[in-house]
C-alpha cells in the first residue's frame, strides 16, 4: 500500500492498552495484546478447552473475536486522541483447522479513511511452535467522533 | 425458498444437542441452545460484563460467535446421522449496537447440498424487552463425511 | 425489519431512474430497472452469450453487478436529493448455477443510516419461466454529501 | 504461505487460456488475461464509459468481475486436467475510487485445497501510469471433478 500510515496521535499505544483492558471478552477469553505498531496490531490467545468447537479445535467464534480486536485496533493506531472505533462489518476465511497450542492474529490497515478504515487480518495457529496460517479475515471499520457520554475507545 | 428442506436423520434434534454441548466456547460466553428446527436454530446469550467490547456493549466477536454457532447447525440439521458440519467462511454485518440484555441468533438454511450449505443469521439485541436486528451473517459450511477418530458433529 | 423505511424525497424514482441511466456498464450488460419502491429497487438481465462464464451460464461477476446496482439503489431510495449512493463493500453467495433466460435481483434495504446503509439482494434465475434462487448478497453502501463538481446519484 | 503451490498439470496456462476465452462477459468487458503463474492470474481492464458506473469510473460490478475471473483462475491453476472451477463466494472491499485508464487484477491463491481453494485478489487503478490499490477480495472456489457433457474449464 502507497497510503501513508503515519499515527496522529503518539499516544496511540496508550490508547490501544487501555482500550482493550475494557474488552471484557478478550479478558474471558484469555486473549493477550501483544504489540501495537502504526497500522499494525497482534493479539495472542493460548488455546483451553472453553475455546473449543465441538471437535476440540479452536471455535470459529474465538478466532474471529480476536482478528476483530487486531483488525480494529490496527485501524484505531491511525485515528486521533478521543476518537472511537467500530466494526462494521467483517468476513472470515477459515482456510485450515484452528489446532494447537495458540492462536496469533496479526491485524493491518489497508486503508484508514477519514470516515472508514479496512483492515486486514491473518491468524495463524501454532502447534508445537510451528506457524500455520488458518483464517484471513478482511473487515470495516468506522471512526466515530468525540461524544457525550462516550469513553473513547 | 423453494428448496425442500427435509431432516435425512429423524435424530437431528439430538445430534445437534450433543454437539452443541462439546462445544467449549458456547458454555464459557453462557449461550443457551434454545430451538432446533429442520434447517433452523435459535441460540441465546444472556448479557455480562465479560462479553462486552470498549464501551460495555456485546462485543462483535460474541455476536459473531453465537452466530456462526446457530448458522452451522442450521445446516447440521440437514445433514446424515454420522457426517460432521464446518464452517467454512461467514460474513456479519452490524446494523445497531449490540446493547440490552440478551442476544438472539436465529440461523436458517439458504440451501443445503450434497458438499457445501448456506446459511443465513440474524442476531438479535433484547433491551428491556424490545428486539432490535443488531446484525447478520451469511455463512457457508461444508458437510464432512463419517471419518475414523472424528466424533460425528 | 421495524426500522421505519419512508424516503425523505418524494422524487426518488426520478433520481433512482437518472442515475441508472448514467451506469454504462448496466447498458453494456444489457439490464434493466424494473421497479423502484421506497427501499427496494428490481433489476432484470436478459441472458446473452456476452453475459457467460466457461460453461456457458451467467458469469458471476455479471451477477454481482446487478445485484450490486439493485442494493445500491434501494438504499438510494431513502436518500435526500443532491446526495450520492457509493458502495463500500459487498459479498455474494453462489447458491446455484445462474442458469436460464433471465436473472433478477431484488434488493431491499436492512439498514438506511445516517453514514452506512446494508442492503440484502437475492438473485434469481429464471428458466422457463420458473425462478430458483442463486445468489445472495450482502452490501454496505455509504451516503455521500452533495458535492461541487459532482453529479449526485 | 507455507502450503506448496507446485501445479499437478503441466498445461495449466493453455487450460486457464482456453477457459478465459470461453467467458463471453470477459470479452464483452474487454478483458485481457494477461499472466498465468501457479497460483497467480493477472487480468486487466482497459477505461470504456460503457464500464463506468453513474460518477463515471469503474462500476464495482466490473472490478467483482475480473476480480473474480483472477482469483478463479489463479485456483484453477493448481488443479487437474479435466477438472473444472467454479465460484462458491466471494466478497469485495472497495478502498478507493477505480478511476483511471486501467483496472489491474491479481490473484493468489492463499489454500487450495481437495475441495475448496481460497484467493485473495488485489485490483489496482492505473491513473497516468500510476498504481492505487482501489479494491481487495477474499474468494471460495470449489473444485469440479470431471463430467459427464461438461467442458472442462
Amino acid at each position: 500500500m502507497s497510503a501513508p500510515l503515519a499515527p496522529v496521535d503518539a499516544g496511540f499505544e496508550t490508547r490501544v492498552r487501555e482500550s482493550f483492558a475494557r474488552q471484557g471478552l478478550m479478558r474471558t477469553l484469555g486473549a493477550e495484546l501483544v504489540a501495537v505498531d502504526p497500522g499494525r496490531c497482534e493479539i495472542r490467545l493460548p488455546f483451553s478447552a472453553g475455546l473449543s468447537q465441538q471437535h476440540g479445535y479452536f471455535h470459529a467464534g474465538a478466532t474471529g473475536a480476536i482478528a476483530d480486536s487486531a483488525g480494529g485496533y490496527a485501524a484505531y493506531t491511525l485515528m486521533a486522541e478521543g476518537e472511537s472505533v467500530l466494526s462494521v462489518e467483517y468476513k472470515l476465511n477459515l482456510l485450515a483447522p484452528a489446532r494447537g497450542e495458540l492462536l496469533v492474529a496479526r491485524g493491518r490497515v489497508l486503508r484508514s479513511g477519514r470516515t472508514l478504515s479496512v483492515s486486514q487480518v491473518e491468524v495463524f495457529a501454532v502447534e508445537t511452535g510451528r506457524e500455520t496460517l488458518c483464517a484471513t479475515m478482511l473487515q470495516t471499520l468506522i471512526r466515530v467522533p468525540p461524544r457525550a457520554g462516550m469513553t473513547p475507545g
